[in-house]
């Protein structure tokens, strides 16, 4: 049977988004099951790219959508961020050493069956609609959260 | 036997705080065990909202007690809580959406008989006595908390 | 068989890397085996604090290199850091009370061999050459790192 890897990415930082997904793909290599649970400001990671809806929202949600970023690669740094310069230079630090980008990791994580679930408590309170997500998210409450890390090998919060 | 979750809750931000209540509540209503090991910030989530003793602090963990949030519901939050509008932004969309507060999760993980420790280098660096923490807490030493870990299926660092 | 924990170190902060290197020195002293595996701003924890190259670098490296600690004491706060205030006060308030600092937690987790990795694609991307960084690290690649967690008991993302 695969070992299996559980992640609860509560973190919506684009360093901790990037390790996160880094270690997703890297077990996927080995043929590992991964999971991928993302809470509160995790779900900023899963953001659909193009699809956005202002209707649905109430007064606060649409602040909160608009403060927030729109897409993987707008997060910002957990630290030296400064005002986004400090994520310009990560990014350009990494293309000059041919590292792929978030986004990369992003996708290929979706192409390699990495499953992707988000909080319904989350999803809720931010107001997100899953349209405004991903497609590949799955939306499920904690305890089936907990059943797939009881099923696993390595249990990270990032 | 019963499955157990265990959590070493270092971080004193309303969100983290949160996300730790909400598995440890979840976790219980499943039948697990669950343990939370409290140190460095996440003592701050286990004031006692009513006790506190200037006297038998020095100048520094008088200032420390003093900047720091007297009462679960007033931790901050590890992103965008611009001075506390963001903090307050939260709760609301969470009291728009009928979700209990971080101090329902507390007296709910209280009630269901989570266990609480506090970790003793943190809680005599902060100089915080254990009157000044609720009742339900026992303070042990970092190698009672690995002893745990080690008995526990999931073991998250929050 | 020892039972083992394994440490994902991705935080450069003062007090989370306090936090990792006192679980690391509690479980040797249990017998346990350790292993640290330390990516993104964790490597500053590691930098060899007399050896410091310019020539190897290039521009963003040379900057980068500049404007994060040198060395482990010079770490910053999670929080509260207040420019640096914070952090002399956590620093005064543990020598009041007869704790070690950060650097006594370092150098007795080499003394007592833990097993200290690097994170080569972290590596690669800040420009840190392997002699910046103290002797006993070993650069490792993300599917080592998971090979590691997985004969581990423990497994916590710090």
């Amino acid at each position: 049977m695969s070992k299996r890897l559980n992640l609860l990415v509560f973190s919506g930082d684009y360093d901790k988004a990037l390790a996160s997904l880094i270690l997703a793909n890297g077990a996927r290599e080995m043929d590992m099951d991964v999971t991928m649970f993302f809470a509160f400001w995790g779900l900023l990671i899963l953001r659909h790219p193009e699809k956005y809806s202002q209707d649905d929202k109430n007064f606060f949600e649409r602040i909160f959508s608009w403060f927030t970023p729109k897409k993987a690669e707008e997060l910002t740094l957990s630290r030296m961020n400064m005002g986004g310069i400090g994520q310009k230079m990560l990014k350009k630090m990494m293309k000059d050493k041919n590292k792929p980008m978030l986004i990369d990791f992003l996708n290929g994580a979706r192409k390699k069956n990495v499953k992707f679930y988000g909080c319904k408590l989350s999803q809720e309170v931010m107001g997100f609609t899953k349209e405004e997500l991903i497609p590949e998210i799955e939306i499920i409450e904690v305890d089936d959260y907990l059943k797939d890390a009881l099923k696993s090998d390595i249990q990270l919060f990032i």
